[in-house]
């Protein structure tokens, strides 16, 4: 049902969110259909209708903040400007996304290898997609002479600073711009004094 | 039963360990005690006279790694020698355990909020402390003047950086310490050229 793929409708976006939040809280495998139908106050046939099957609901949740923070990310890095700026338009956005729909991310990470077969392997490649981006803005950096030349394990170590955060990231005292304003600054400057 | 938290034997540490694999491959909702006894070739009552509960199984696959951390940091952080050279020990021991480990620290990451009451606390409380040696080597570092000041959020992204690598670290090229190493370098030095 390529429908699916591509509509948006408020009570297929209601589905998914609540959806996730079950999921998040309780697991995906924990989390069973009836349940869900009934978070949502529909039969089990209105549902399957919205969604296909619980597979396709968990993969729809993942790709939908991987697809946005793509989306950004393709603009971000296509636009003018320096690497540095880049960089922080990246981490702005992601510690965003990450405090805004953090029972997404939670089921993301936590329940990836559910997933099997293709949408495990669209998955995958949305995420290289994703990395790919924050590679372009380093390689910009070096060859502007601004950042040293980093490598894939470099650029893992980065993302780990910021995609940890759908771990503890909370509507605390910092919005999450400045979280990530506070780690692009330790990444800049290092450690290190002067 | 006090005797099941100190008591270390191969049959229980055999469970531990068969159940780590199988709780991070499947989930620990979705993986029932018969599958788990089936697994270490056990009865259920003999099972159960090893583990307790369940939740219990849980609670020891998640707090056996963070002890050993634990043990590890205290030593180093307590021993002769300068935060650098700490740091570089503390991120060598992570990314080794992690490594060696990664089914029980997907599990950890993973089931946490499975955890409830003083299970929960205890964990929480062991997590805190092994936060503290990191903050500690920091703030030997400040006070020397070879590490700038630093705060807990600076210090949240920076374990991130390292914890991160359940998700991705594994028998590959690298050994954990040389991961461990490249991490430890971009942080102290940045990604500022110069």
């Amino acid at each position: 049902m390529d429908m699916r793929e591509t509509q948006r409708n408020p009570m297929r976006d209601r589905i998914l969110s609540v959806s996730a939040e079950l999921f998040a809280r309780n697991g995906y495998h924990a989390t069973g259909v009836a349940e869900l139908c009934k978070a949502v106050g529909l039969g089990r046939g209105a549902f399957y209708h919205y969604i296909g099957s619980k597979d396709e609901l968990l993969y729809e949740i993942s790709r939908r903040q991987v697809d946005e923070m793509n989306a950004f990310a393709s603009r971000c890095v296509g636009a003018e400007g320096d690497a540095e700026s880049k960089l922080r338009e990246l981490a702005r956005a992601l510690m965003c996304n990450i405090a805004q729909y953090r029972a997404q991310w939670t089921v993301f990470f936590r329940e990836f290898d559910v997933l099997r077969g293709q949408q495990r392997e669209a998955l995958l490649a949305a995420r290289d997609q994703y990395e790919s981006y924050w590679r372009q803005v380093f390689e910009q950096g070096a060859s502007e002479g601004t950042f040293r030349v980093t490598d894939d394990l470099q650029l893992k170590g980065v993302l780990g600073m910021f995609n940890y955060a759908y771990l503890w990231l909370s509507a605390g005292p910092q919005a999450p711009e400045e979280v990530a304003d506070v780690f692009v600054d330790l990444l800049l400057s290092g450690l290190r004094a002067n």
